[in-house]
């Protein structure tokens, strides 16, 4: 009886992985690093494997280039046709206008393809490092798209004259009793997007109508988009409470800082969720910190969250240290500085070492120390670096200099 | 009972279409002509289709670039996939080691993948437009193998040092009591593979085994390759009198001019059909021939050719003037040879219109007039053309100025 309980509970509950910012190609040139982001997406396709989800949702930069080269167009294909392509069945419906959703030529949801074995959907948008580009305002996404092996959707066309107007037609999603909305929209310039929503009527939410056993509030309502979040300057990003009310869930790509438990807005009733990247492409602090994707299990208006770690990323150390007050550092001796930052160095690199999960397969990690040079002479990081050729995975920028607080570059 | 025999015969009969040279992408960026090699293709996807043959077979170029626009994969896959999956029985069997044949990571023949329905199976090889490259050794074609929409095959790997060394596993196809050998050898430079030609051992032709019902006699051996038929300079062409004489039959890709009737090469016991591209990529005499493509019909050690016109080609009309030989024409006045031109071009863009076949859909000619110009000054050809755009869709370069004979341009 139990049993049959669980049971009716897994038909009624809709579940999503969440990963985001995958950046298939970072370092395809470099020796050491060229196959991390092809190894943390597999490891996320096989999360989506082994916990059986309904779909694998992913929030833009699933490539790095905007024209990925033929080596990381192959890779991502295979890695996605290994995952995706089985006999698992589907237990979800799409019962929105699917060729309102998608908008290549075929114009339905991959698994309904007749013609294809889909067992693991993929939905995804596009970020600022894929976005659509050209005569035909293609991404690279459309050819995996094309390909039927993923769900490409967000894809908004600026019409209107001015400041433009879209609209988002949800993905009408339902599972037994459950009933989801997915809202994607593709990156678009940040500025832009604030103008649009700082204008009436230029973003228009389409909601699903009410239909017989199912009110409009009966959908849970997610949105996923890829833009700056609101730091510093709010003109280069969006504020949350430019979003609408109704939203219950948003996953939030373009950050890479991992932010993935869910936090609620205040006085707006919906929680977001930032999963960050799954290869370090700037090596910040943020960057550094352990690396999760999101298992999202919705049923009726309530959802549970649970973070999974993701073991294949490559191990980064961060630190920041300020020459003058170092004790052991004399401004005439450049040996000591020398001296100073090997001690650290070792130190990380120690450090990353014993965290390791997997001593079979020991990473070179990524170090980065911030050094605060202030009243000091520079050191040439390339030169510095090449003793730890072999160490650490990125020997030639270990050390960036700061006098002042520098800001965050964009993602 | 006829129609059992019908039935029989069919059941034994290989039918293949062999077309090549398509140029994906070919003037992508150009309003007129942006189209024109989709079109071609689409149409031997189409015949291909229409005919039931067991597969399409193709001899290289089929991107006119190493690396393809997004734009041009995305109509690519487009078009295969919409030809080549459907339902249809494929009803013949690979028997050859098929990780031999098929050099990506699945290695094996397209429509034995569970998780795809493929009905009309490619197979094609590389030219010199959409050879391999990079650290990887990828091909454009690499990208529609990883998606399973074509089989790749003749990607050699050149062993060995000095001249090299390449082995050629060919493809064993049985339908019934028919037994076809498929060896692919993508294009190499010409002066390498003659090198290797004249090397012993350097080039491996590897047999089918006697089988018990099947004797080594009893395959019919195809050769597809790409490269540059002897014409004046043997150093930078292939000759025929170089391949093996066990070979049959021998579809010759990379020449863009239509030669489609096989031709026996005298004492070398084989055929050999040039098929020609599927679009002009160079404006000159061979490639304003009737394009066509070959329905290969093989039974035994039996075959028939059928010839097959492309009916969505641009219309191309080609002429050569000698200035000093034409009658209306005075050395002094230039006008007198701009309204010489002028009555060639629009004689030819008459001659053109009468030849159409589809009046609905008359499509801008492209027109070519070589002119020997000796004893005369040349004329600016951009110029020339202004007052032809939107009546040719080559104004630009109506015009080619000559001397003494050129030589044609690799293709
Ligand atoms: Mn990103
Ligand atoms: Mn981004
Ligand atoms: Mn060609
Ligand atoms: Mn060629």
């Amino acid at each position: 009886m139990a049993e049959a309980e669980a049971e009716a509970e897994l038909s009624n509950t809709l579940r999503i992985l969440v990963a985001t910012d995958c950046h298939l190609g970072y370092m395809e040139k470099d020796e050491v690093r060229r196959h991390d982001s092809f190894k943390a997406f597999d490891e996320i396709c096989s999360i989506a494997e082994q916990n059986r989800v309904d779909f694998l949702l992913l929030a833009g930069d699933l490539f790095h280039e905007n024209k990925p080269s033929r080596s990381t167009l192959v890779k991502a294909i295979e890695i996605l046709r290994r995952h995706c392509l089985n006999n698992n069945p589907v237990p979800f419906q799409v019962v929105s206008d699917q060729t309102l959703n998608f908008q290549n030529s075929f114009g339905h949801v991959n698994y309904e393809d007749p013609h294809f074995n889909v067992g693991l959907p993929v939905f995804t948008i596009h970020g600022n490092h894929d976005d659509p580009a050209g005569v035909d305002n293609l991404s690279a996404v459309d050819i995996l798209s094309a390909c039927n092996l993923v769900n490409y959707f967000g894809k908004t066309v600026l019409g209107g004259s001015g400041v433009g107007q879209i609209t988002l037609h949800p993905i009408l999603i339902k599972k037994g009793s459950t009933a989801v909305a997915l809202y994607g929209l593709g990156n678009i310039r940040d500025e832009r997007l604030n103008r649009m929503f700082q204008t009436p009527h230029a973003v228009q939410w389409i909601r699903p109508e009410s239909q017989e056993g199912c009110q409009a509030s009966d959908w849970f309502n997610i949105l996923v988009l890829h833009q700056n979040r609101v730091k510093t300057n709010p003109k280069n990003a969006i504020n949350e409470h430019f979003l609408p009310r109704f939203l219950d869930f948003i996953v939030w790509g373009h950050e890479h800082e991992c932010l993935v438990d869910p936090k609620e807005v205040p006085g707006m009733g919906f929680h977001i969720s930032q999963p960050g990247s799954s290869v370090a492409t700037s090596l910040i602090d943020g960057e550094s910190k352990p690396k999760h994707v999101l298992l999202l299990e919705i049923k009726g208006n309530q959802y549970r969250p649970t973070k999974i770690p993701l073991m294949s990323v490559r191990p980064f150390e961060y630190t920041e240290i300020v020459l003058k007050d170092e004790a052991d550092i004399d401004p005439n001796d450049q040996n000591s500085i020398l001296e100073h930052l090997d001690k650290v160095v070792v130190k990380l690199i120690e450090k990353s070492r014993k965290k390791a999960v997997n001593r079979e397969e020991l990473k070179l990690p990524l170090i980065r120390i911030k050094v605060d040079y202030s009243g000091f002479m520079t050191i040439n990081p390339q030169r510095f670096g090449q003793k730890y050729v072999g160490k650490v995975a990125n020997p030639q920028d270990i050390l960036i200099f700061s006098k002042a607080t520098r800001k965050a570059k964009g993602e």
